[in-house]
């Protein structure tokens, strides 16, 4: 049960899609380069319209709605800055599904996928499709950007927002990089707070603090309450980051290689690190070297596996999230804010958690 | 000589330069994401800082000018602006040359393959230079927004700039997905018309429009005025990109190979169509041949060379370029314009061009 006042996600979400698909009607027009570039732009829309968690736009209504915001269900202005942090997220969804030569995302074809699929005559399809995608998630960025400046909200306020929204953007970068520059570098050279800072850098700034901190400078709160709430999304951010790993573990285990990009990129997450801190020095020396292989077979995989069962790393990260989880639901009973506020706030994060788990294992 | 009041170019070129470098000591500070990223930031700062033409922001600053702007040389946020545009462009030259899979810009690596060179030591490194380099490209693109975004300048206006910016940004990216897809699209289905526009999208509204245009904002001119400039920009940058098609073809014919990666690529210049719509059956189907295959030899490329001189298709397009010039030189007496900013103008362009003829056998 939801607090009086604070609508449900799923109304919210009904209105955020609604929101969307009509701003996309609306951006048609900007988007005509000519019949050749006509595809990919319902491409993109069919892209950013598929049905996700949406976590950024609701965590930035409701947050804003529970510190004393105005209701967001029919303000044009509002559902605008929901859809600029979508946006922002759909940009960084299709480069980095380029970066990874992933090739689903939420179980349809990544976004250079699908420009390949429209380039299928040409020899040299895969590349060209990459780099169509490339491009498209710069126009997508702007696109983000220029939604967020340009929406109806109040100005000074908007003004600071569009700062923190490229700060945002540019940390969020500089995770990326901290990702690819781990991800070949060997496990004996990397360490768990690297791994902490890089998700904390790539992940919980645009995804938890960005909404929050945006919402709540709308709905008029002051920095030292905007600060309280940082003390809150870190510990959260990094909650859902172990939870998305072990999702990703247990679908991996349960037959589904097509959602597994990271294990099979030999990318050093949270599961990695914590299987080689409790492993022997013989089973170290075999993780090491299936990780810093060029690739990995069924079988280095199917090690991997049995690696991390060895070291019980699952239960030991499942409760490190619950820890975390903790963590952050004692960071909201802060007197920075009032109770009301409090309630409201942690009925927000309740909310998000549970749709999390609900729907984590449908979409990413 | 330029007429009094107008900053000499060498003048404002070291004024920008200074500001640069004082800017880069600044940002260090909000990139720092730990050992690991130093050195990257290192060489963005040696790539951005390499001497161009630094046609963007002396043509904003110039033009801001000799609309009756303040004086430039120390203005900071003026020369902020000039920076931001800076920016914009490095962003695109690091996309586009990790699209084109150039090896070099400006007589020295391109900005993947620094990346590459740090990365030496790994079996991957030519594909993780790439992805480190998409991911730098979108951290410069967020900067240079939100440089624009904070500059010290009239806010009103500099909020118009900013959504101005990133719909120039929007439509460099539609142009630029246009010259991917009709560098893989048969030279039968490509129109003159089609290049005009890939060009004007892709080259012109950011290097020529933005600046002229967001001068001008600043300097306070009227729509009417903003509208009268964008009929000049509009046939100087055809003419520019002409001759930047003929300069490199020159280089080309006198050996310098790394300097030619649109004939490398097979991309359709402007040469390619003059030269395609002035043979006859026999060579048309041998230029398509050469144009269509996955990779071109040493000897395809000469047998090219050999038909652009047949088809007189270098001499055919000098004279578009100086027809071209004169259009815009024509449009510069506009009454749009007092006759003081008329001269200005003309001032202008016909600094920039001589700047542009003088160095760009060294840089593009």
């Amino acid at each position: 049960m939801l607090m009086r006042g604070l609508p449900k996600p799923e109304t919210l979400q009904a209105a955020f899609e609604n929101h969307l698909q009509r701003f996309f009607a609306q951006h048609q027009a900007s988007f005509r380069y000519g019949e050749m570039l006509e595809p990919i732009f319902y491409d993109l829309c069919e892209f950013v319209g598929r049905k996700g968690k949406r976590i950024r736009p609701l965590l930035f209504l409701l947050t804003h709605r529970a510190l004393g915001g105005e209701k967001p269900e029919n303000d044009e202005g509002l559902l605008d800055c929901a859809v600029a942090l979508e946006l922002l997220h759909s940009f960084i969804l299709i480069h980095d599904d380029v970066i990874d030569r992933s090739e689903t995302r939420r179980g349809l074809p990544t976004f250079h996928k699908l420009a390949e699929r429209r380039l299928s005559v040409l020899s040299a399809a895969e590349r060209t499709g990459r780099n169509v995608a490339i491009v498209v998630g710069d126009m997508v960025f702007a696109l983000a950007v220029k939604t967020l400046h340009e929406a109806d909200v109040e100005p000074v306020v908007r003004n600071e927002m569009v700062s923190q929204f490229l700060a945002y953007a540019a940390d969020t970068g500089g995770g990326e990089i901290f990702d690819v520059l781990m991800g070949v570098r060997d496990i004996t050279r990397v360490s768990a707070e690297d791994v902490a800072k890089m998700y904390y850098l790539k992940t919980t700034r645009y995804t938890f603090e960005a909404p929050c901190v945006m919402g709540a400078m709308l709905a008029g709160v002051g920095k030292a309450q905007v600060e309280a709430l940082r003390r809150v999304t870190e510990p959260l951010g990094l909650a859902f980051q172990i939870d998305n790993d072990l999702q990703e573990f247990a679908r991996f285990v349960s037959g589904d290689l097509s959602s597994s990009a990271d294990l099979l990129e030999g990318k050093k997450t949270f599961l990695m690190l914590e299987a080689y801190e409790h492993l022997d020095e013989v089973d170290r020396t075999f993780l090491q070297m299936c990780l810093s292989a060029p690739t990995r077979t069924e079988s280095t995989i199917l090690k991997i596996q049995g690696l991390v069962r060895k070291a019980d790393a699952v239960s030991r990260l499942r409760n490190r999230s619950l820890e975390l989880f903790s963590k952050a639901e004692s960071a909201v009973a802060d007197e920075a804010w009032t109770e009301a506020q409090q309630l409201g706030l942690a009925e927000v994060f309740r909310a998000v958690r549970s749709r999390f788990t609900a729907l984590s294992t449908r979409a990413v």
